[in-house]
């Protein structure tokens, strides 16, 4: 956050509950959109509307679009869809148009493309909300610039001057055919270092990188992070160009997925933030809570099983939260593996069988050592037999289902076209845990009818 | 991963083993360096190597720095000191070159420094080498196109061309004052419309946004990320220009804080991989399952001291695991929240008190429900009244317990400067099953004690 002075934020207001309007303006000009965002927070909604009426174009929309979804539907509520049309859309990336638009309902949607002066424009973010949200195309913008590859290389640079006006950045120059297809891209520095007659084609780096349409928008971020691109291009089927994913959009992209997968991970449902009201809170939290209760209520019934030898034993329950946590640290352990190297593509098409076989072996050695040394504190500390050789057992036995289990989950999840991230966190401790007490039970009732029949 | 035909690999060895540069060169000529990073993994370390040779100068160092670090310094092994200067860090920008001579021993550094051609590169990688890993400094390459304000534009055109040649990529083109300080930034597309003969100074974008040399890297991460930055320029205290940090090589950053603070939430202790060997990925994993071991024994240690309830109350053990479970869960979802908040700045100073009676709030609804959900269903499975009520009381006090240490937990360690994110995962969970099971049975005897004397 940056830091807005407290004179400053007094000023500004006492400026805006005066109504005027080239003091605002003023004090305002020199802040990024980024920063006149953050002023939402503590401004009144009011004084917001009104700093965000003051903006010229492109700042307005810009800093519209660095808010928070819910803070952006609080502003989006009291203006008018010819207001939001005119003040946003109209001086936004199709992109971000197209963000906007899917956080409104239906009839408010028609309504602002019916006032979108530009009816280029307007098309272009009907086409593009055709595309599902998590597709390449779905995220792309179609502000770029395009150049065909028979001209020379004066004619384009002439022609980049031209569409650049129109533009926030220029990253690459995207060359295509006669039929829009895709066949070369011109860096920047090329354009600048190349000042030659030639034709674009044969200064253009050909065959580029791109992405299809229809592709995830993983896919789109990691062609971007492998290459090192600052934009890749969107194409059809047949290698029409149709848009750019460009790295600002991906650097954001990164950041959702990654708080997405770290809320997963740790029991919680929604994308929430610390400044997400208690409802919200309470109902990304309570599911899992519930299913963690259920399992615990079914660990309850396992072990009602075997009342009795608690009767007989009462030592046996000491070692039930060892057994269960130790079961679900291990199963945390070998899934997290599994599904980061799922995300980052380093398990390759069958290397099943070596991924497993490393598993066992590391399951192996982990699971000796911690059975070893819980067998030496017990035989120093406990004086039941039969108590000292389950627990180290089932220790042992909990250990290597655990990391089998947890290196399944996933690796099942991913086959059947599920997100793997959702088999980390609560659902593999949970079930580690029922299973735990599952095999503990066993081999103590197994131990106890043998040894003492 | 790029799907490498079969037949590729098998025409690549062939002409490798035959020693047929000219064949070897054509094969892979039209491949990106992070592709030819990958023949690694398909090719032997010789042929690697072989391949490695044949490649022209700029993209041999591309793919090299595109392997993993093992990887590397596998191929790293097999070269003189004399070959790796001449081959890879002549042709690398500054930041690559630096993060390369990080990963090897005092001697061979030096070795590589008095074997590099240009001077001028050779004292800037000593200059960088001087800062710590995790600055912004120690991070920034020292390629850019650097323009005086005073120049005229025309002026500044021919010598960003100049300039331009050398460089891979230009973003920005950044101002100075005659003692070298940071004034201002010319966007690429500014230079390419605004073909004028006024001074750079006015036309350049005054105050522009930049880090410090000595600030955590982090740092540079939000300030591109928060303004859509390509590029963000690195100051020294008196704002002196020094270098840039390039939005791919904090792409890649990003991913690597995300698969840490991934596997430190999972009880992973060093960045793994699953083509990690057996060694590293017990290494990595062995330290929290002892942690984890010694708090389930701490656990029956507590436990052990109510025994005797166990011997006259077989009905007891069998909530252990929904106790404990639940504690477990619910601390890991209220530090997962604060953990995040922390990571993207939406926690402010002094918001301490409206967090922690929102997170009592949240908790207080959770607790009622889940204890309730258990009181009833005991309520008709059960006969122990003791029981029934001493597992909803302790569930209610363990959700409350658990929010709000995992809670504090890591805002305490934020203020104690220490890594937040090392507090989730296992820590929180063990600690939790400690005091949850701490809690359940000194309700359960202090309800006996007082209803059965």
């Amino acid at each position: 956050m940056i830091d807005f002075q407290k004179s400053f934020i007094e000023e500004l207001t006492k400026e805006i509950n005066q109504d005027n309007k080239a003091a605002v303006k003023e004090l305002i000009k020199d802040l990024y959109p980024a920063d006149i965002a953050e002023l939402f927070t503590l401004l009144s909604l009011d004084e917001t509307l009104y700093v965000y009426r003051v903006l010229e174009g492109e700042d307005a929309a810009d800093a519209l679009m660095e808010l928070d979804e819910d803070e952006r539907a609080k502003i989006l509520d009291r203006l008018s869809s010819e207001e939001i049309a005119t003040t946003f859309i109209d001086n936004m990336d199709t992109d971000d148009a197209v963000d906007l638009m899917r956080e409104l309902d239906e009839d408010q949607k028609e309504d602002i493309l019916s006032h979108i002066a530009d009816v280029e424009q307007a098309g272009e973010i009907i086409d593009l909300l055709k595309y599902d949200e998590d597709t390449a195309g779905g995220f792309m913008s179609t502000e770029m610039i395009v150049i065909n590859e028979n001209w020379s290389m004066p004619k384009c640079v002439e022609e980049m001057r031209a569409q650049a006006e129109e533009l926030n950045e220029i990253y690459y120059i995207y060359v295509v055919d006669d039929q829009e297809r895709l066949r070369g891209v011109l860096p920047i520095k090329k354009v600048i270092t190349n000042p030659s007659v030639a034709k674009v084609k044969h200064v253009m780096k050909k065959d580029p990188i791109s992405v299809r349409d229809n592709e995830p928008i993983e896919e789109a971020i990691n062609v971007i992070e492998k290459y090192d691109l600052v934009a890749v291009p969107v194409v059809d089927e047949i290698d029409r160009l149709l848009g750019i994913i460009t790295v600002d959009d991906v650097v954001d992209k990164m950041r959702d997925i990654h708080e997405r997968d770290y809320q997963l991970a740790s029991g919680i449902t929604q994308d929430i933030e610390t400044t997400d009201n208690i409802v919200r809170q309470t109902a990304a939290r309570l599911p899992w809570l519930l299913i963690g209760m259920a399992g615990g209520i079914g660990n309850s019934v396992i072990l009602g099983g075997y009342e009795h030898i608690f009767a007989s034993n009462p030592t046996l329950p000491l070692f039930i939260p060892l057994i269960g946590g130790t079961g679900g640290n291990v199963g945390i352990q070998s899934s997290a593996i599994i599904v980061q190297g799922l995300a980052n593509n380093t398990i390759k098409e069958g290397s099943l069988w070596s991924l497993v076989t490393k598993e066992i072996a590391v399951s192996l050695i982990n699971a000796s050592i911690i059975s070893l040394v819980v067998f030496v504190y017990n035989y120093f500390y406990l004086k039941d037999m039969i108590v000292m050789a389950s627990v180290s057992i089932s220790l042992f036995s909990v250990v290597m289902f655990a990391s089998i289990f947890g290196t399944f989950v996933p690796l099942m999840l991913e086959r059947l076209k599920l997100d793997p991230a959702r088999a980390t966190g609560p659902f593999i401790t949970i079930s580690n845990d029922l299973i735990g007490m599952f095999i503990y039970m066993l081999v103590t009732s197994m131990l106890t009818s043998y040894f003492l029949p």
